[in-house]
């Protein structure tokens, strides 16, 4: 009986160490040893949870339930948001298992186990091998934060020739940066201040704008896409005269409340708002392989995955302050 | 100098009556002799402007000006919202240029022209040729009406084996639920009450649900595509529970405010949010050919085209009471 220590939210918000024993492997069940793990905002909306937290996790195979049949001992990957689908409704025959409806994604399901941890047990059916070349603190903030990014742009068909805004450089927008700029599009970022600007350019950006306190924006394409990375939502009289007819917006930030936008601009632009959450299997891979081939990597502040390192990770994220990505490593 | 009775609106909402002289024919522009125009929502937004309303035409050709090629002295022909574009842009190379910036769209340009009138010139590239087989007061609400809910489903793909869902039965939902159930779709038709259940369902509506009041939907397949054609804004805690996973929302009506939907159930089930505004001229080329083809036709209430028909046509749609679009015809 495999047993591990995990990392929980508690009512407080205090992290709680404790140690879980799982039953013996059954199925395509995987037993992890975790080295890595990113910190995402949605780990913060459970924070006062008594669950398990992390949902970005990268580590070591130790051990395989009697199905399991890709991985071997000693493998190392990754997983994120989701943990299991049905697999025989109609999303998941498609390849879009991540909106079967009876997904096991975290927060909803599987919540003794998680990244915030040094063991974990998954279905291997939802494991990712980590391509080489990537360390293990690198690819954890890609299994959820990648993913995401990458599957708004991939998944809904963006075009090299594309003018692509990513409106916040933070955990998401500093790699949407990346990938866009990769995939051969022309990358506006959008943030508040300069503060950020030296280190968009240098992700792959061709040019950046300040928004804090502008009565316009100037751009020299109009965009064809623009991510939304932050919670706080567009400010539409500014950024929908930069919109080209036919632009794709994709709020990407999991947030309660609503997505508002005029109407009128809407149906005379043509605009496609899109929802999207992480990223299909399918896509979660080509994600890996593009971040790999492309060198596509976080810029990361690492911590080590202790009560206390959990705690001054998560109070950093909290006030803003993370550049750009917090990973906590099993040392 | 071509010269014609026409009908404004004006500051009280009363329409004016008033012969209109245009220069000489120039360029492509077409003299039409009007013989039925339809009566649209926006015509109601318009009726207090100092401006010829209508643009849902349909007229006899009477003269040619040099360059038109196509069309001969009594061709029957239909025009819509848009009018003219600049035909070098982006959007219009590549046949969307319903979203050029340049665009003449009715309320916005040629307001010395419209369809409440007797005669009208417009550039011949503009003017669809009607099929045979459409009577002029069908085909007229067609220019704006159909051509709206036919390129909503046409243009962003619908496919035969979707579950359509139109809500509202008025002017645009009772030409929606043709076009979706002539193109192979479930139908499914969402309104306030019962009483239009029966005409819905001759319509080709497969499910009809009432809305008002109710606690919970029932469908039996969750809508792949939902068309909005009421200006009241959908109850989301109702409808998104019956949204299948992956699905488009069009909202189609020219309303001012906000567009607005809980975050979470567009990201969490990957919803598309599609803006669109009428059709294109291949698109709506098509739409004619496919109403004709599929015998699709509005209901239509006929007035004569008079300061008096017009005031009373738009004090029925105003209240609600129209079955389905009025149409102002030419004795």
């Amino acid at each position: 009986m495999p047993s591990f220590t995990v990392f929980k939210g508690s009512k407080d918000g205090s992290i709680q160490q404790s140690e879980t024993k799982k039953n013996d492997l059954t199925g395509d069940q995987v037993l992890l040893k975790v080295t890595a793990s990113g910190l995402c905002g949605t780990d913060m909306h459970y924070r006062t949870s008594d669950m398990v937290l992390g949902h970005e996790g990268v580590g070591i195979v130790e051990s395989l339930g009697p199905d399991a049949k890709y991985l071997k001992k000693g493998d190392r990957v990754g997983w994120g948001y989701e943990h299991d689908s049905c697999g025989h409704c109609e999303q998941c025959l498609k390849g879009s298992e991540t909106y079967c409806a009876e997904r096991a994604m975290y927060g909803y399901a599987d919540l003794d186990q998680g990244s915030f941890a040094k063991g974990a047990v998954w279905r291997e059916a939802f494991l990712f091998k980590i391509p080489d070349g990537l360390p293990d603190e690198a690819a954890a903030p890609l299994q959820c934060g990648g993913a995401t990014v990458f599957n708004a742009l991939h998944s809904y068909h963006t075009d090299p020739v594309e003018t692509v805004g990513i409106m916040g450089v933070g955990g998401l927008g500093h790699l949407a940066i990346q990938f866009a700029s990769k995939m051969g599009c022309r990358v506006v970022v959008l943030s508040g201040s300069d503060r950020k600007k030296d280190e968009a350019m240098k992700l792959g950006a061709h040019e950046f704008v300040a928004t804090k306190g502008a009565k316009e924006l100037k751009v020299s394409q109009p965009l064809n896409r623009l991510l939304v990375t932050t919670s706080v939502m567009p400010q539409w009289d500014l950024i929908m005269p930069i919109m080209a007819a036919g632009a794709t917006i994709h709020p990407l930030s999991v947030d309660e409340g609503n997505f508002t936008i005029p109407n009128m601009s809407l149906i005379l632009n043509g605009i496609t708002v899109q929802g999207s959450v992480v990223a299909s299997r399918y896509v979660h891979k080509r994600m890996l392989e593009f971040a790999a081939l492309h060198n596509i990597q976080p810029i990361v502040e690492k911590f080590p995955m202790t009560k206390e390192g959990i705690e001054e990770g998560m109070a950093k994220l909290d006030k803003g302050e993370m550049r750009y990505r917090g990973v906590f490593v099993v040392e």
